[in-house]
């Protein structure tokens, strides 16, 4: 099968105008968010904000929430994009016992803050992604090996470290009725007790 | 409102039969599964293998999840028992360090052993339990005590660790299709960079 050639021109101009309405729908809904919470961004209301029809929000984001879901993964993208070529010592240049500490601190907030936004993006009618769009699991397992340890437990614990930091905050995603953040996951115990672990994990 | 009383004698005597019926469904249960795996497990099929009715299942468990968690509910318990007065190091006697590794070497073969189970309690019109039943928490919290960790990084190490050691077999439980037990989790690497993690910790 053959797919036919567009006029030169015509895709580039309808990619960017759909690159265009995106933005401007994401931009939309995090005004909303900002302003009243997720609850009230729907379908229906995130077009008449925007400006735009409420076909252009179905064929962007399919359901309410691909909505969110593209929120986070525009958020992800640049959390990453930190880590990745941002300064030290959550991007490169720092030791690896630095970075992890740091990649902690900068996480755990992050999570946190998208706590609303990623309770919203789960589709209760699929299984709650198990972080896998996440850099976390790789990116430690790197820092595990730069800092030294034996190759043998990078696998084991990369799996479990990932747990330790991300777990608290993912396993509460589905459920209904609880108040949000989770009371007993207050952001400066999970961030001191991540930096304790590793400390003394790299010490030794 | 005030509740009759029963005659004598009736109310026990109701109560041992339901407690009979109760332990003729679950050894029925685990027979068919040790034979056949979870997937033949029915109300229908659990009602003939144990020669009662089937409204007798539906009262005992209310539903097919309800079967499975009654068995993790038994096993669970039985686990407990272990840890609570069975021999060190698991039980009580031997040193903080050495019951918190033996608690990872011995929980991590029970999550596994009770995946295919787990799975099929989780019922798919309710959010997955985050682990609420389990002990891990409170006694990983306790051990970190006795082994002297600051007081103020008791509560999120113990969140931490706690997903560090259930979340990676926890998370799959609602994701429909992944082969058991999931691949990157093989228990030796993970009761391998529990004991190191927990070295590591408690060494500092």
């Amino acid at each position: 099968m053959t797919v036919p050639l567009e006029p030169f021109g015509k895709p580039r101009g309808e990619r960017a105008d759909a690159a265009r309405n995106r933005e401007r729908l994401l931009e939309a809904a995090r005004a909303m968010i900002a302003e009243q919470g997720t609850r009230h961004v729907t379908m229906d209301a995130l077009a008449e904000r925007a400006g735009l029809g409420k076909g252009t929000v179905f064929r962007r984001f399919g359901s309410r929430a691909g909505i969110f879901q593209a929120l986070l993964d525009d958020d992800e993208r640049r959390f990453q994009e930190r880590v990745l070529s941002g300064p030290p010592p959550l991007g490169p240049g720092a030791d690896p016992a630095q970075r992890l500490d740091a990649y902690g601190c900068a996480r755990i907030p992050f999570l946190l803050e998208h706590h609303a936004i990623a309770r919203a993006a789960v589709d209760r009618t699929l299984p709650v992604p198990a972080g896998a769009a996440s850099m976390t699991q790789p990116h430690i397992r790197m820092l595990l090996g730069q800092a030294g340890l034996p190759p043998a437990h990078l696998d084991g614990l990369a799996v479990q470290l990932t747990a330790a930091l991300e777990g608290p905050l993912l396993l509460y995603l589905s459920v209904e009725e609880v108040p949000e953040p989770p009371a007993p996951e207050a952001p400066h115990l999970l961030v001191e007790g991540w930096r304790f672990l590793i400390g003394r994990l790299l010490a030794g």
